[in-house]
């Protein structure tokens, strides 16, 4: 979290003439995003009424011939009805423009707080947000493969080494040892597809209440199977910080709330114990390289790889079974 | 630059309740301060209105028992018409109130935003705020040593020691030993004595175009020599990031602009060169400590001792002389 590009009021000022937006009247650097800088803009608006941005500009890890994926994806949803920050056009109609050799998009600012322990009605909100998202996505043009699916947790696995996991911790080699061919030989390909946003975490999500104001970061938004997305974001959603005291009131929420709009189909539910551990894996492998592999001067703190290590084992435990059963 | 706490929707709405701001509907954590966190929050209003704040969250360095100066200090000087954001008082009157072991300050929210590359007319109006802010002190009741005087470079170049210093850069020692004697025996201690800010670098002055909208980040003011401050803001004001590049039009606008309000005595106009080596040393001396001490996995980007010493440099040289003289 950390802002790593520093824009002055003469650098935000000429870019701002490039979109109908009226002049800049504040910015200030927001720490939200490990692989971007992102600034919260506020202009005299395009028709005198003041209005506000997020400014963001593609650091790391985005390539940029993502973006108008990413960025066009917002539009369909936000015309679908989804609470989701629409793209601002450039005066050209171009989503992005480039600031030097880094690009930079201006999005809808939406209101909303994350919450940090949510309750029951706003996990089944979100269940249906994420459901509203995937049927919305249906007739979107674009597509994009998931570069964090299970090929990457392989290799990244394979990156970390034993040794490198044994230093992360003595059990983690032989977790990961166990469940990646398991999950390989497991994975049900033929489930229906959508587009995902495949990083549901609360951050990414904006509530007043128990109302979902935005869905955000869709930065690593592709198309995979729909379910895999309900696995992504259960594991997100329904333990503490540490991956531990699993929580089964949003558990249950969560999956009603998405089945109030999409009801799973028999093999969607059957595969979601595989789809969930597919998903611990994935945050468990990518924060164990990221823990491995962060200079230790970084702007950025490091996240456990264990606090999912211990999710992707809870899901393993045929004792928790239950929890993906038909309510 | 970073948020060093995390604060969910949960804790934030439990703080905004003790505050007549209406209802939270967006909080930001926001990359400004390195002794603090800090979010751009917005509320319905206390009469409906949408309204913003600054949520400040004091973490280093700061005392919370200098928190009644640093906070009514914004009170009186908003009070008497300076651009500064007030403080926004609890239900009960308090300035600030605690989370836990920490303090947290709601502080109004002013628009504009900070300049990289100023203009003589941008450097007119901060030379002008400034003035103002020093008379309008005058009966302002609180006071505050300030704890980062000479006594303070004193402690941090034996702290730094020579081979500290030296690791820095080999000419550095000897500049310190030099300035030092030279800046306590020659110190103007009779001059006229205000509250002042201390810290005024164009990141905490908020401007649109060449009108001063705010000064901001007060956790340095203090009582102490009125043209001390001039000095410190024609260092961080005149030269490049690096320290190098004086820039003669900026100073003589800074000037000017002070003038206009607050013209300096003989004294006072004498004494600059000497305010301004010492101005110069105390960031080379505190950049120098934190250069040596900051972990190497710290959140903050560690700044460069030298792009001071330069100024100081630059302001110990003969030839440069005329730049204080009566324009």
């Amino acid at each position: 979290m950390a802002v790593y590009t520093h824009l002055g009021a003469e650098d935000l000022a000429a870019l701002i003439i490039h979109f109908d937006v009226g002049e800049l009247t504040s910015a200030k650097g927001i720490a939200e995003g490990v692989s971007n800088s992102n600034w919260l803009i506020e202009t005299t608006g395009k028709d005198g009424t003041p209005a506000r941005f997020i400014l963001t500009m593609y650091e790391f890890r985005i390539e940029v011939t993502d973006l108008p994926f990413f960025l066009s994806l917002l539009d369909h949803l936000a015309a679908k009805g989804c609470p989701v920050p629409r793209t601002i056009h450039d005066r050209g109609g171009a989503l992005y423009r480039m600031i030097g050799d880094k690009a930079v998009a201006l999005i809808e600012f939406l209101p909303g707080v994350s919450v940090s322990h949510p309750t029951p009605d706003q996990a089944r909100a979100v269940g249906r947000a994420l459901a509203q998202m995937h049927m919305a996505s249906a007739d979107f043009a674009g597509s994009r493969e998931n570069a964090m699916g299970l090929a990457e947790s392989r290799r990244l696995a394979e990156a970390c080494g034993h040794g490198g996991m044994t230093q992360i911790d003595p059990a983690l080699a032989d977790l990961v040892d166990r469940e990646l061919p398991l999950l390989e030989a497991a994975w049900p390909a033929a489930l229906p597809r959508a587009v995902i946003h495949a990083d549901l975490f609360p951050d990414n999500v904006l509530m007043l209440g128990s109302t979902v104001t935005g869905l955000i970061d869709f930065y690593f938004a592709c198309t995979d199977i729909a379910a895999y997305d309900i696995a992504v974001t259960h594991a997100a959603w329904c333990f503490d910080a540490q991956g531990g005291n699993f929580n089964l009131a949003i558990s249950a929420a969560l999956l009603e709330g998405y089945e109030a709009l999409r009801p799973l189909s028999a093999a969607e539910r059957t595969a979601l114990p595989v789809l969930a551990r597919a998903a611990a894996l994935r945050f468990t492998m990518s924060r164990a390289f990221d823990w491995l592999n962060t200079p230790a001067d970084a702007l950025v703190v490091r996240k456990s790889p264990m606090a999912f290590a211990r999710r992707l084992q809870f899901y393993a435990d045929p004792v928790n079974a239950g929890i993906f059963a038909s309510s």
